[in-house]
């Protein structure tokens, strides 16, 4: 309980003796979380400067300004307070401070191998960036949303505690449901063969956000649910479900153009993506998408169609999302029909792609264009 | 593949200049895996000395021993070679050469705080202890075995490379695969309620091993099985299945007497040990059991009489271990009746203990002697 008041205590922990505490804006304030923080670190005689206004979908140009204000104050850790926008944006700052280059190189491909400490305080369960040695940024010239990784950016700690979660609104809580199960399904969907281990962890945290999605749509106050959903939301995306197997990414690639050009939730964004992109590639390896169907979303196995079950499955899932609260189309999401063709230009050829992306199945424009096609 | 090359580099990144090899013998040996584990130091200029002679329940003597050669050869990096036991002891020694007093200080309760990095290479998937905060030890001038805890002996790494564990007899396979389903039943039989995630992550990994777990008794040389296990044992004991949950242990405690007096496999031992508990605990709740019996055991839920169930899985669990080649009672595992107040007293009062042992349940004398007789 209350494990945001160890914050000083774990900071100091990891070396650090100054630190840049960056969070997004309202609620954090007024909900005085920052303020417990803030007197947890001067308990441990941590000195502090702040930065916040970090948006969703975080942007560049305050990464830029976070690197110059860590530069000047001689700063030693990122402590990031909210949700993965934050800890994205803290992860940036905390590579780039340490770079000679512009920081946007990691986002283009350059591996990260040197950063500050990161440590977290989540208030949303939803990216998974807690656990993750990831970080997506929009680069505000060109809304180009892209993604950078390496293990430095991994935080050293992270706070976890369900009751700051449960004053989210439902829309918000039941996006960060859906990026949880994205995170699941991005990894399920592999082909690699006989990953039984991680197949059955993946299984596990979905069926367990099939449980207690619901169970916080109802009742935003269940601490419970809240609970499940958080360590879910971790497991999720620290890649203990991923070990050892091809994973996909495909979805997140095509909605991130979407959240990049229209602003929208990235869980909502997701939530129309991701049946379309199921139903197109679903042909690649029906009895994977069977499996999923039978032993997640209850679906009896059709034996003789598989394909069946299959489609089955998928349907039962983009049911479960709008069940959520989540949209089901372009038009529920305030995306545009007009736009396909920019959509797919970025998505296939912007920072440097070739022409198509990769994962589960490789996808060239065509095929882009017909998942856009079928989210309409 | 060949994880073990990468050794020295990974005892360099985490600060090691001269390590402590530690492990068993034969096996480690006669395969050329300790070769290849000194070439890679050296290729990384590490320095490096080595004890072996570690032994399956491993004992104070080496562990004295080891510290004793620390102090003299300036160790400053534990690395062991091989499995639970050879862990467990580098583990003692890891914490022995930092601490004043007698390192068994440790293991009678206080809290391991301060100790040198331990890395390892892992070459039987068991007690799981290449990824826990534990080690336990037997001290041989009264065969006590006892275990110690703190996250300063939690390894700084873990090679796992699951070609390693192809050349493992059948029995000692079999006694691994129990010993991580102990480790997940430990953890499965909690007093919390609403902990749907690790309920879900403890069940899929019981479901792995009962899917592999005959795939790698039939074929030792299935690599794919083989490293589902590997990573299920890692992941059933390094609590990422435990957070927030009141766990168990007594299965292990009371196991722990017959290994200490009889030097059983501990997994044999546990094989033994656990359906026999779980029948004599299974009333402290039975939905508990009906639970692992559906989701785990395909078992069908008896809705009129839910202990039923309970007892069918259980009951399947116990035929399971059977199948594997673990033994049913204590003739099969060379304890005696006789014994049987000794096993109780060493148990329920030995080390400090007020006459009973807590977990699930709280389990007094009598309750220990009626368990050890039904494994007669």
């Amino acid at each position: 309980m209350d494990g945001e008041n160890q914050a000083g205590t774990m900071v100091k922990r990891f070396g650090g003796s100054k630190a840049l505490i960056h969070y997004g804006g309202g609620s954090v304030v007024r909900s005085g979380l920052l303020d417990r923080v803030k007197s947890s670190l001067n308990a441990e005689g941590i000195a502090f400067t702040e930065l916040g206004g970090v948006k969703p979908n975080p942007r560049s140009g305050l990464v830029y300004e976070g690197i110059e204000l860590c530069k000047k104050e001689q700063v030693d850790f990122i402590l990031a307070v909210g949700g993965g926008s934050t800890i994205d944006s803290s992860k940036a700052i905390a590579a780039g401070v340490l770079y000679d280059g512009d920081f946007w190189d990691y986002y283009c491909g350059k591996r990260i191998e040197e950063a500050l400490p990161v440590g977290t305080i989540l208030t949303i369960a939803a990216a998974g960036s807690e656990g993750s040695p990831d970080s997506v940024i929009t680069r505000e010239s060109d809304m180009m949303k892209r993604g950078a990784s390496g293990d430095a950016i991994r935080p050293k700690f992270s706070i976890l505690n369900p009751a700051l979660t449960q004053t989210l609104p439902p829309f918000q809580s039941a996006a960060g449901i859906t990026d949880i199960m994205a995170h699941l399904y991005e990894r399920y969907l592999t082909n690699s063969t006989e990953v039984e281990v991680t197949d059955r962890m993946i299984e596990a945290l979905l069926l367990t956000m099939k449980h207690e999605g619901p169970r916080v749509i109802a009742d935003p106050n269940n601490y419970e649910a809240r609970a499940n959903i958080m360590w879910a939301g971790m497991m999720a995306h620290n890649n203990s479900c991923g070990v050892g197997r091809s994973q996909d990414w495909n979805s997140h690639n095509i909605e991130h153009e979407l959240s990049a050009l229209y602003d929208c939730a990235h869980g909502a964004g997701l939530a129309v993506t991701m049946p379309a992109v199921f139903k197109y590639v679903m042909k690649h390896n029906i009895m994977r998408f069977a499996q999923v169907a039978v032993r997640v979303w209850g679906c009896s196995m059709d034996f003789e169609h598989p394909e069946v079950t299959a489609l089955e499955g998928i349907n039962a899932f983009a049911a479960f999302l709008t069940s959520l609260g989540m949209p089901r189309n372009f038009e529920e999401l305030g995306a545009k029909e007009e736009d396909i063709p920019v959509l797919v230009e970025n998505l296939c050829c912007g920072n440097g792609r070739d022409g198509s992306i990769s994962g589960f199945v490789t996808l060239c424009k065509e095929d882009c264009t017909e998942i856009y096609r079928m989210m309409v």
